[in-house]
Formats: C-alpha cells, sequence, structure tokens
C-alpha cells in the first residue's frame, strides 16, 4: 500500500472530535400561560445571564417546584418563554421529587409527569412536562459539516472528567440556532467528575 | 490461515464479559472506637440483611451524617466493624453536606474531609474519612481466571442500562473474599440509567 493511500485511509477513519462539554441543573422552560398565572398578565421574564446557546438565557425570577414527597425552592427559569411549560430535573432530584421523569429529548412531554409551579404570587399545576433530558449535542451547521454529523444521529462521546466514561446514546442535534456544546445533567456530571471547560470527543463508530 | 488458528485467534480476542452490577447508596463504616462512642462501650451492630459480598450486611443502626451546609438523616451502616471509619456519598450528596468528598478507592482515606456523626445518644467528629467510592468490581479468583482478570487490573464496563455508558478506569480487585459484582454509586447509576439486574460486559481493550 502506498503511504498516500494509507494516510488517507486513516484519515477517513480518524472521525474523532473534540467538543466542550456543558451540565445542566434542574430548571424551568415556561409558556405564556404560565408567566400570566405564576407573574401575572403579560409579565416579562428579566435576562439576568446568557446561555452558551444564542437567544437562551436564565431570569432572574425563580420558583419551587413541588412534587408528592419533595420540593426543591429557587429553581432557575430558561428563557425566553416557549410553547409549552416544561420542568428538566436528574434522576437524584426526580427521586426527592417523588416524580418518575422518563428521559426524555427536550419539548417531547407528551404522558410526562405533573409538577406542581409556585410564585410569590400563585401555585400552578402543570398536567404534564417533568422530564429528565436525554443527553445530546448541539451542533452549528459549520461544525456539524467538520465534525461529519447529521441532525439525530447517534454517536458516542468519550469525556474526559476525572471519573472518564464514554457516553453512549448521545443525540446529535443541528441547527443554525445551535452553538456547539454537549449537554448532560448533574447525574451525568457527577458521574464522570466533569469540571468547567471538560472536553468531550466524538466517536462516530462506536467502541 | 487454518480454520482452528483462526478460531482460536477469534476466541483469544473475545475478551469480554457479562457481570451483574449494583448501586452503593451513601453509608457509613464504623471502627471500634466510633462504635463505642456513638453507642456505648462494648456495643455490638445488629444485622438487618446481607450484602452480595459475603460477610458483608446492613445493620438495623442508623445515623445522621453533617456536613457545614447540610445532612442526611436515617443513613444506613455497613457491617461488620472495620480498621478506619469512612462514609461513602455520592458527589451530589457531597455537595448538599459542603463536603468537597474526593473519588477514592474504599480504605484509602488519608487526607480525605472530616463529618459529624450522630446518633441517638451522641454526636462525634470523624477527623477524616468521607469519600465519593472509585467504582470498582469485586471479581472472585475463579472468575478472574475465567475472565482473564488480575487484581488492580483497569478495565472498561459498558453498562445495558436505559441510558447506556461505558465505564472507563474501572478498578478490579480480586479477592477469596469477594463474590463478582460491578460497584458504581447513585450519580453513576441515575447516569446510566440502572435498575436492579442491570448487567455489564467487561471490555479489557478500551475502545
Amino acid at each position: 500500500m502506498q503511504i498516500e493511500t494509507l494516510i488517507t485511509e486513516v484519515f477517513s477513519k480518524v472521525k474523532e472530535q473534540f467538543i466542550e462539554v456543558e451540565a445542566s441543573g434542574r430548571h424551568i422552560h415556561l409558556n405564556r400561560t404560565a408567566i400570566d398565572q405564576l407573574f401575572g398578565e403579560g409579565y416579562q421574564l428579566t435576562k439576568n445571564r446568557e446561555l452558551s446557546q444564542p437567544g437562551q438565557f436564565v431570569c432572574k425570577e425563580r420558583l419551587t417546584i413541588i412534587g408528592p414527597k419533595g420540593k426543591f425552592e429557587n429553581v432557575v427559569i430558561l428563557g425566553p418563554e416557549r410553547k409549552d411549560s416544561q420542568v428538566e430535573v436528574s434522576l437524584t432530584d426526580a427521586v426527592t421529587l417523588g416524580i418518575k421523569a422518563p428521559v426524555r429529548e427536550s419539548g417531547n412531554i407528551f404522558g410526562t409527569p405533573s409538577i406542581i409551579l409556585k410564585s410569590p404570587i400563585a401555585k400552578i399545576m402543570l398536567p404534564n412536562g417533568v422530564i429528565a433530558a436525554k443527553r445530546h449535542i448541539h451542533v452549528s451547521p459549520e461544525d456539524a459539516k467538520r465534525f461529519k454529523l447529521e441532525d439525530k444521529e447517534i454517536v458516542q462521546v468519550k469525556v474526559y472528567g476525572s471519573r472518564p466514561l464514554i457516553f453512549d446514546d448521545v443525540l446529535v442535534r443541528v441547527s443554525e440556532k445551535y452553538r456547539t456544546y454537549m449537554h448532560i445533567d448533574y447525574d451525568e456530571a457527577n458521574a464522570c467528575g466533569f469540571s468547567k471547560g471538560t472536553l468531550g470527543r466524538i466517536i462516530k463508530n462506536g467502541a
């Protein structure tokens, strides 16, 4: 085999790339109805700081989330408002709340459990919307091209935290609205020894 | 290449085996001094139920563990008594307690943080002993031979939970005192979607 052919072949097999990992704590997305009920008709959520994903932000407002067995106070709301309200928790949180949260892709809340939300002026029951977020990678179209990734592709990601592991079954989402980051929850963050700046390497062909 | 040579080669490369995974919740090991202080001179811990590892058991007695930021009540004590007292928590627990628990192999407590233990009759400060247990596999000598594993070897384990992942940097401990089980903590259990009976497959050659 000629050297150049070999190099070409090796390069074509190196389908591994590094991305930055972020850990998401428990948080709430609200729709217009819920904001009206919890903060008053026409209320606008206040931006506290921006998130890595363009247009997404942490709000100053906080809520208490209440389940049959426990509650969490001061839970952050992420803006902007959405079509559907949704509460994302870790499975550890779910045990504390006494709610069986299914692992779902964000937005896919059909048939998910209910929860109570409490603001300083109101207490409402969301009929559904409690999920543990399925781990995923947001990818910009440019990076998708560079990394040879397609929307809805499933990859593995080796995470270089202090407790190294390889996440299997990681969902890739490609959109012009995204910057490239992998998102995991705090159970997953603790399981891999995550700290800010932890990197992951995409493995496309499995182990 | 002859068929038999090929088969031999393939078999020698199949170094993957299934083992049962168990998730360990937060728990306490006590030495004689701590038992005397917490329950009275010469007190004997009461066996509630046996664990998978021969001779190890859950005690009826429970303790409250207290850190600078939070506490957990009704924490199980595992018997029999040990040379050193030790408190094993998840990193999620460690945040609640306000204690920076290092990831360590059980028994390796030099320089680890302190914690307060409270029984119905006493409250004592352990000068050290708080760890998050490093994930590991207990292996019987027979299984070690069958799986071709050596004591202190590091392997990967693919875990077939509802959120599949591959744990890297898994410590193998071989002893006549052991039955073959992989032990992970509840952060790791939640990260892989563990449920009772979840299986893992040892991968010896890396990904």
